[in-house]
């Protein structure tokens, strides 16, 4: 049985590291260069169509979307999902809300907060306060439960790799107890602390604003900005 | 067994309302007022902690997310999802491409191009771009396979409730022939056509802009628009 991952970086691929190191599973590492445009050459594209990473081959089984590559894992192992309808359910739906909430809402944020060529205040405005709102829809349920669908989860996993780079996004979590309470609980995790080096994350001097601004820079020119293709 | 979907006549909640159709499964339906802002009554977040439709209650199992929804049903009932791990997979790498990509990018294309207060060009074109170069994404798939992920299931549907409402989004599907002929194929299945139905769509005159214009118009000042919260 042979995993490797396919990933830079990045949220989205570090919530995998992370669950393969949750779940002590060995695994090989590609780094694919976003900068370099790696994610869109066509040996890559055959493991993950939409030339995004993380994508993980399983035994010769290419998967991408982070989301569906946590499920393929949580059932794999059997861990960190539970077995019975409900509360598999519940890690789903806490999941899809990262899936299709917090990771495109934080990423639009990204943009437009730190790689748009433009800066336009209404969509950073926009963006940064829905990626709050929603900060306050998991602080709701970390208010009634002290992981997001019952025991910490592959749905924590997901959720924690993104809330974790709030300030990247510009993003305060100020007033928001229970998110950072959770949050601080999840950065003790020994297996998340390995997981969040898998590949090396970028060097920076300081979080001063001035050394983040210098490396938006760089990246800028080779992000996806949504351009129409020919 | 009582099944009741809470949804109104947007992409996300015929998506369900489609499923439930195909498998022929009996549910009582609670039309939200979406203008009214039912979806953010505290009655509503207790099934829906996001405050968005669609919502479905399963013997008096809440779930939110409408792909969260569609796993739950495809598991009930054994149907549009095959049972071996490799074939599920596909499901869920094609759903979570929906829930991730088409979903909330197709939304904020509407957000700038239909709602948005201020028309910002750089913002709808970005969005715009986006979407085109999924539905490519979605081409190259269908370019190779009858549907996204071996035999019609639910990532069919998901991703289809979204690529009909093209137009709406002002993003054109020419040229992606493949797209075209899922598209035509899937409007044909009578479950389909009973699903989007389900509540009524909003009654437009004719496809004409103006006509879509002041739709948008009159249901601005509802929509969440990411204010910050207090
Ligand atoms: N929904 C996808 C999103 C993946 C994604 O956006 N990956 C980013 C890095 S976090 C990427 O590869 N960006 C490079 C590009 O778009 O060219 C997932 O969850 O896997
Ligand atoms: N990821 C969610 C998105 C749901 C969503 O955005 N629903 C929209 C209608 S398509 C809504 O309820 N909008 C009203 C609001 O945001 O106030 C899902 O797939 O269920």
């Amino acid at each position: 049985m042979t995993l490797t991952l396919y990933t830079a970086a990045t949220p989205n691929g570090y919530k995998v590291s992370v669950a393969l190191e949750e779940m002590a599973l060995a695994y090989d590492v590609v780094k694919i260069d976003l900068t370099a445009g790696e994610q869109k050459l066509p040996k890559f594209l055959a493991l993950s169509p939409n030339g995004r990473v993380p994508a993980l081959v399983d035994d010769g089984f290419p998967i991408f979307e982070s989301g569906a590559i946590l499920l393929h894992l949580a059932e794999k192992t059997g861990l960190f999902m539970p077995s019975d309808p409900h509360g598999r359910s519940r890690v789903v739906q806490w999941l899809m809300f990262q899936m299709g909430g917090i990771g495109p809402m934080m990423g639009q944020a990204n943009v437009f907060y730190r790689y748009f060529p433009e800066k336009i205040p209404a969509a950073i405005a926009r963006f940064q306060g829905e990626v709050r709102r929603l900060f306050a829809v998991l602080d709701g349920q970390l208010a009634r439960h002290e992981y997001l669908a019952g025991d910490y989860s592959i749905a924590d996993m997901a959720n924690w790799c993104w809330v974790r780079t709030a300030k990247w996004s510009g993003v305060e979590t100020d007033g928001l107890p229970n998110l950072q309470r959770w949050k601080a609980a999840i950065a003790e995790r020994p297996a998340v602390q390995r997981g969040i080096t898998v590949p090396e994350p970028a060097k920076v001097k300081s979080e001063d604003e001035e050394d983040l601004r210098k490396i938006a820079e760089r990246a800028r020119p080779f992000l996806e900005m949504g351009r129409r293709e020919a």
